[in-house]
C-alpha cells in the first residue's frame, strides 16, 4: 500500500492539530487498557505523553508511558512529525484525573466514571457546549483541523457509545490479545442502563456511557468552521457517530493501517456504517529497522494520540515518505 | 483629544485577543481592591468577568462583578466590542482560586500568595516558560497579540514589582479615591524582602513579590512572533519593565485616558521610565448618555480586561467611532 490510502481533497496553509486528552476510571480496571506499565498508572499516561510530545522528555515522573512490554508509546511518533513540520500541537484538557505539566485548553471537565455503576459523564451536554466553543476558537486559529485523542480504557467506552447509537461495532485495542470478553461483559451493562433510560440522543448517551472526550471533540467538530479531520481510531469512530446522530457534517477519519488490520475491531465495516470517509497511514514500521516499531506490526499500540494523524499532516504538509520515516527512525531510536 | 491618540504601524489580518486571568490573595486585604462587592468576592472577578464577556450573562453565580458603588465592570466594554467585532477572546489561567465556567488556556498556576509574608509566586521561572509556550502556539493563530489582563489587587503587586526593578513608579487604582497608603505599606515591606535577598532578576522579583499573571504575560508577549500591543494600565507597564529587564523587545502598550488621567499613577511618566509606547483610547463616557459609563469619567474602574484594547482593537480592524459608541452604550445599557 502507498504512505496513504488516498490524497485528501484541502490544500492547509495554516492546520491546527489539536489533542483532547481524557480519562475514564474504566482503565484502572484491570485487563481493561494497556497504556501503561500497570492499569493504576494508565490514567497518567495522558499526561506523561502530552509531556513527551513538547519537551521532548518525560521530567515529570520516573517511569515512562510505554506498555507493559515496553513497546513505545505513539507519542514518539506524534513528537517526531511534529518535530519535522515546526509545529506544537494544542492540548485540550477534557478532564483528567491528574494535572497536565504543560499548558492545555481546558475546559474544566472531570475524568468519566465507571459508566457500569452511574453516569459516566454526568456533565456531557455542558461539555459539549465548551467543546464548540473551543471550536469557534479554532476557527479563527486555523483552515485545517486535525483532532487527535488520548483516552487510556477509551476503546471501550467508544465501544459504549457506538453500540448504544445502535451501530454494531466491535473495537481495537492497544493489546496483541484484544480483551473483548472483558470489553464486552462492560458494554452489555451499559447497553441495560441505556435502555432503561431508553436514551436515544447521543449526548445522553456519552453521559450514561462515554468519557469526556468523546463529548469535547464532538462539541469541537460540530463548530470548527474549515475542514476537520478526527485522527484515531474506533474512538473517532465514535466521534463521527455522534457527529452523525447530531445531524452534523461528518468529519473524515484518519488512522494507521495496524488499526485498520486488527481482526477483532472490524474497522472499515463500522467506518462504513457511519458513512465517514477513511485516511489509511502505511509507514511501514516493518521494514523501518526498529525492532519497538515493528511490534506495531504484529498488533500492539497500533495508534494514538494522533500519531496516524500526525503522519498525515506530514505527508499532506509536503513532506516525502523518506523524510518522514527517517525522522520517525531518529526520533524513536533516541528513546 | 480623538478616539485614539495615534495610529499604530500595524494592520492586523488576524488579530488574537488573549486575556490572562489571575488572582492575588492580596485583594482580599480590605481596602486593596475595589474589584467586587466585598474584599472576599474580589477573588470571584476574573471568572465571572470571563462568563459575562463569553456568554453576556452571569447564569453561575447571584452575584455581579460590579464595584462596590454599583458602576459596572469593564468586561461590559469588552464584551461589546467582541460581539462588534465578532471575535471571542482567549482566556489564559495563570492561577486563579476558583475554577472558570468557560474553557481557558490553563497553564496550571496558583494563585498569588500575600507577599508580605512569602514567596508570591513561588513558581514564576515555570510560569513564565508556560507563557513562552503559549505564545509560541498563539503565533500561528495570528499576526497581531492583544493581551489584556484581569487581576483583582494586581495594582499593587505591579507596583511591588516596578519598584524592585528600580522604577519609582506609583499605581492606579479601580477605587475613586487610590488607597496610595495602604499599597505603600503593602510595598515597603516586599521591597525589605527584595533587598534582603538581593534580587536583580525580574522573574525573581515577581517570585517574591508579584502574581502568576506577570509571569505569564510576560513569557507570551516574549516569544510572540508578531506584533504584541499589552492591553491595560500600571500592571502591563510592569511587564514592560519586566521584558525590558529581560533583554527582550518591549510591546507598547495600550489603556483608556481614565487611567492616564489619574493623578495618583504617574502613568506617563512610569510608561516613559521604561520606554514602552502607550496608544491611549478616549470613549468620551461623559457625554455617552449613561450614569455608569460616564463614571469612569470621574475616575472609578477606568480600566480593566482589556476594556480599553477592546476598543483600540474595534477602532484599528476599521470600525468608526460611532458604531464603537453605539456598541458600548446598547449593550451596557442592557445590563
Amino acid at each position: 500500500m502507498p504512505f496513504l490510502s488516498g490524497t485528501p481533497p484541502f490544500r492547509p496553509e495554516n492546520p491546527v492539530f489539536a489533542i483532547v486528552l481524557g480519562n475514564t476510571l474504566l482503565s484502572t480496571v484491570p485487563g481493561v487498557s494497556g497504556a501503561g506499565m500497570s492499569p493504576e498508572k494508565t490514567v497518567l499516561t495522558p499526561v506523561l505523553d502530552s509531556e513527551l510530545i513538547i519537551h521532548g522528555a518525560i521530567r515529570s515522573r520516573k517511569w515512562k508511558p510505554n506498555t507493559p512490554t515496553g513497546c513505545p508509546t505513539p507519542a514518539v511518533i506524534t513528537r517526531a512529525m511534529m518535530a519535522l513540520l515546526g509545529m506544537e500541537p494544542l492540548f485540550i484538557n477534557a478532564g483528567l484525573t491528574t494535572q497536565p505539566v504543560i499548558p492545555c485548553l481546558d475546559v474544566y471537565g472531570e475524568p468519566g466514571k465507571d459508566p457500569r455503576v452511574g453516569d459516566a459523564v454526568a456533565r456531557a451536554r455542558e461539555l459539549y457546549a465548551r467543546g464548540e466553543q473551543v471550536g469557534r476558537f479554532l476557527s479563527r486559529s486555523g483552515d485545517l483541523l486535525l483532532l487527535g485523542e488520548c483516552v487510556p480504557g477509551g476503546t471501550t467506552t467508544a465501544l459504549c457509545v457506538l453500540r448504544g447509537l445502535g451501530i454494531p461495532a466491535s473495537v481495537s485495542s492497544s493489546f496483541v490479545n484484544n480483551p473483548v470478553a472483558l470489553k464486552e461483559a462492560i458494554c452489555a451493562r451499559v447497553q441495560e442502563r441505556i435502555r432503561a433510560e431508553e436514551a436515544k440522543d447521543p449526548i445522553e448517551i456519552i453521559r450514561i456511557g462515554g468519557d469526556p472526550m468523546l463529548a469535547v471533540a464532538a462539541g469541537i467538530a460540530a463548530s470548527f468552521k474549515g475542514d476537520t479531520v478526527l485522527a484515531g481510531g474506533t474512538q473517532m469512530l465514535a466521534v463521527a457517530a455522534v457527529l452523525r446522530e447530531l445531524g452534523k457534517k461528518v468529519p473524515s477519519v484518519v488512522t494507521t493501517v495496524y488499526v485498520r488490520d486488527d481482526p477483532t475491531a472490524g474497522f472499515t465495516a463500522t467506518a462504513d456504517m457511519i458513512g465517514t470517509h477513511v485516511y489509511y497511514v502505511d509507514p511501514d514500521f516493518a521494514n523501518i529497522g526498529h525492532n519497538g516499531l515493528s511490534r506495531y506490526c504484529v498488533g500492539e499500540v497500533k495508534e494514538g494520540i494522533g500519531a496516524g494523524g500526525a503522519m498525515f499532516l506530514a505527508r499532506i504538509m509536503g513532506r516525502s515518505e523518506e523524510e518522514i520515516r527517517g525522522a520517525l527512525l531518529t526520533t524513536v531510536s533516541g528513546y
